[in-house]
């Protein structure tokens, strides 16, 4: 029979060195917010309840908590009375009987469910507490894991540590996983009887070894149990999630030119064989099936790449941008909401919006569909094989079929049948010799203005 | 009361190894000169008088030198005879009586008015000279500080070192405080009788005790203290430069998803919770109020972008762009010497350039102000709520009035007024069924060809 | 009299994590496939003949393989029986008689000539094999290089090694040079007695030796023997290669203010004093002259820059843009295959192709020639000195001459003569007051939109 288990994620931080106008927890790494992250690990360690300890911003933490689909209750710290205090601020939850409690913390986005899963085996039948550990080349600051015999004895602070505890390199992270139906117990025999007077949850070591109880540690790469407390830590949590990502892709049989300046979000998805080049960023909700080529200075977001695309240089697809199976879109080319055929080309300073473009047709440089009249958005269709012309303005809504031919610097506000040629510009006129007047005018022009 | 200071800046380098067809001072790190950079930490350093040895391109480094505030003069180092040597060749303003000197490079634009002002204080009563060492893991190369009881008792150059000076690690970095009154006797005394007959400063130390004077050494960060020979170097100095910028500014409650892929300038100024994405480029001159989204792939000079504003991505403002609260200049859009007005929308493939945009208006995709005649710039004047349609020239001088509309696509030649609905577009021709006949004459004109 | 060498390259690996659809040997270096690195290096060493040990691809990669002007015949691999037994895939040519043999890989494509040319001329008359080596922190799963007064005894693999020969730190690359007249009877004698029943190479150093040859190791740097066999290996020899790359052009004069975001290509070209901003993507085929600057998010194939050019940001130059002295292409300019001559300005949102335009021209912002008729390709001639207009377009094939002006928002379809003005615009018409009532009609038609 499988376990039950409750997550208390500690997320009440009041994040004064973020310098924010939003939780810590709240800032996105890879496009999410860091809690939503920590709640994916949550719930791939099969969880499925979770007591969100909040503070500042306290729904929209729950909402961004729950976006990974786990059941979030949240819970209001009122005080701030050190850790062991707020893992207690969800006691109604705690109570509800669980076999196991995992502690999280809502600012170490890095954290996998393997590790979670890892905390959670070790909490057999005689164990009531398996602390999370890490292995650093500076310890300096952490609290230090000491084990015996296979056991764990306590976390000893650094200001409590002897010198020769000092020298240990094994660290507390904080995270933690608790017998369920022992942890009230453990939990409400926390003291506060230390310098700042708080309670501190690192003690439930001591408090289950007082009662017989039996606590080891377990351990996990540093990089996983990164905490986050200013933004240049937040920046270098993303470069590690960037870091493990990309090199995921790679090693799944994506090419990345220069991985380290590709930004990927925390739902990309990208097949083998696509190739992805330098100076990429890649927003949430986008696919890139295998094959498709991803030029440099490319940005994606809620976009489609079917296999044998390709995007960019300088290609921005918005979301709703849908690329079928061999189709182009161009240098400067904006593309939302819009479907582009099998084959299609789409390849120069181009603005398709609110579009669908049938397989085939070309669409010349600088051509833009005027989707917006101000108030509402229209549509543009184009057929199968249509040309449309350079320079052209699609005035929608408006449909150009199949086969249709759309001559350059047309201004387009009717319908094109299919098959039939559309123009919408004027007559040119020449005036032979008359540019050297225009000049003259406007040297005067300039001499005018400097004198004045 | 207050000690005067002179600053002699040695900037006479022959910059060989920078290939360069000016001098090394010159080259700019965070888009200002070297040597600016050295004058700005004088500056700070409570100096208002510089000294400055010049050789190659004396005039423009003199110039580049008084951009920081500080009162240069310019003295010609005529043979090179070693630092002892051009530290002498300002021996007219070393005459004119100053209480501490502070001898700094050129091409050491780390260096901070922090370690300038340390080197000063530790100039006592007592102290005649005060060198600036650094340490480092790798000491070899450099001349080594040798300090017995506090005192620095010499410098030690490499080749000269025995087997046990070498393992110091606190180095010596040519930079140094001196006894303003003490100076000229303490300089006049180097001796050159040494392999290469120079001048070198570093003896000033020996000298200085051996006249029964004292000298001591501070310590600065080795990074702080890192000259630049060759182009290489300087790349490195400007990534030290960047990195202590960006990290700044992300204490300072910034956001950078990749602060590694964002460059910024020697006087960016950016407000709390703006952010920053990935591979931005900021010139010189801007200002982001707090607040402010700079979406990646944008790149700023001279640009000021008020809180709320949205710039990019894929955006480029030039210098004079003002961006005010909730405005949006978006992808493949230059926007030079305009104002766009508040809640104001510039999105897709738009010149803006000599332009007034009032508050709300919306300017269409495609849009260009044809500000030049090939002669004169002119201005392009748009009010307020005014909805300028797609693929739009405005020929200016030209002005459009609140809440006017433009239709997509016309050539607007003559003033809108206000409430105005203007075209300047073609009406659209239709020939059904004529597209095949034009493609076969296309066809025709390729077969042709291969045929020729 | 020189000596002759036949190199003999393995490339016949299966290449499974790589997880690609073609032969790793194939997978681009700086736009170039590594094999063709690989050979590159050989040819520098004087090598005129190689045989190429197949698998997977043959055609491919021996096609890839002649790129760099060796002679190539290939060999194909039929069973996988190690390496002894691949480089005698290639007997044929073995057998043909040369002084020197000697091993690479086609996944080492950081090699160097110096390298090669090192291994060769170790191999005097009584050295039998000469074993390229790389000392390293890591050894751990290489074979050790165990060297004995001078002579090489073995190359230990680490499952074999003791453990004092497990601190060896030397290690085997796996390439090597065989003296050619022994090498066939070397290689025939490696025996397949082992776990895997595979013929290994590095038992050759056994065999030399117990038939009384005398066998070396020569040193080179780890980086240049690293091998790939998977995509994040791949991205982290082109890290190495472009690391090498702009180092030596910086050295050379080029500056380039964030060496870390420029990727250059195997054969690009970039004069003294030129400047490479951050963020820049150089293709093959592309020369930058002395003095020429490009700007932050540029993009170049197949170019010509030369000196005082300039070059974006976001400008695109595609195979055949050839930029004369002192001309501009500017931001979300796209240029191919078209000459922009001395001094001539293309600025902004400008998409030139199949062009010529002529000395001092200037091309307004958004201006298209509109080059393709859905079938071929057309010319566009600007004269000098011209002046084009913001946002018109240019219909192919058409000519513009020197002096000529064109009005802003033309379409030009027919030749404009020298000194002529050209327009090819609509007249505005303005409706007083009637822009109202149109958002009015906008109005109503969101509203109905909303009902249904």
């Amino acid at each position: 029979m499988e376990r039950s288990c409750l997550a208390v994620i500690l997320a009440a931080g009041e994040s004064t060195r973020m310098k924010s106008s939003m939780s810590k927890v709240l800032h996105p790494v890879a496009g999410r917010a860091m809690i939503a992250h920590v709640m994916q690990a949550v719930a791939g360690a099969g969880v499925s309840s979770a007591a969100l300890v909040v503070g500042r911003d306290a729904d929209k933490v729950a909402d961004a908590a729950r976006s990974a689909g786990v059941s979030v209750e949240p819970y209001l710290q009122k005080e701030r009375l050190g850790t062991g205090n707020a893992v207690l601020a969800a006691r109604a939850a705690i109570e509800s009987g669980y076999d196991d409690i995992l502690v999280a913390y809502g600012d170490v986005p890095l954290l996998t469910s393997e590790t979670l899963n890892k905390a959670r085996q070790a909490l057999t039948d005689n164990v009531d507490v398996v602390v999370i550990g890490f292995h650093t080349d500076k310890p300096a600051g952490y609290g230090r894991l000491l084990v015996e015999n296979g056991e764990l004895v306590a976390i000893r602070e650094e200001k409590d540590a002897t010198e020769e505890e000092r020298k240990v390199t094994w660290c507390n992270s904080g995270l933690m996983a608790i017998n369920g139906r022992r942890a009230l117990d453990l939990l409400s025999r926390i003291g506060n009887n230390n310098a700042k007077g708080e309670y501190y949850l690192t003690d439930i070591v001591e408090v289950a070894r007082s009662l017989g109880g039996k606590a080891v540690a377990i351990d996990a790469p540093e990089t996983e149990l990164t905490g986050c407390n200013n933004r240049a830590e937040l920046a270098y949590i993303e470069k590690l999630w960037q870091e493990r990502a990309r090199h995921q892709f790679m090693i799944d049989g994506v090419s990345m030119i220069a991985p380290e300046t590709v930004f990927l979000s925390w739902d990309t998805k990208i097949g083998q064989d696509a190739l992805i080049e330098p100076h990429v960023v890649i927003g949430p909700g986008v696919t890139i099936e295998s094959g498709a080529v991803i030029h440099a200075f490319s940005h994606l977001e809620g976009a489609h790449v079917s296999g044998g695309a390709t995007v960019g240089p300088y290609a921005r697809l918005r979301p709703g941008a849908n690329l079928a199976a061999n189709s182009k879109v161009g240098n400067f080319c904006e593309v939302k909401k819009a479907e582009i055929g099998e084959g299609a080309k789409v390849n120069h300073l181009t603005y398709i919006g609110d579009a669908f473009i049938g397989a085939g047709s070309n669409i010349g440089a600088g051509t833009i569909t005027c989707n917006y009249d101000g108030i509402n958005k229209h549509e543009t269709r184009i057929g199968k094989n249509a040309f449309v012309g350079s320079n052209s303005s699609l005035v929608a809504p408006v449909a150009i079929g199949d086969d249709a031919y759309v001559a350059s610097g047309s201004v387009i506000t009717e319908d094109v049948p299919a098959g039939a040629l559309a123009f919408g510009r004027a007559r040119q006129e020449t005036k032979e010799g008359r540019a050297e007047a225009l000049r003259a005018r406007a040297q005067a022009i300039k001499d005018a203005r400097k004198k004045s």
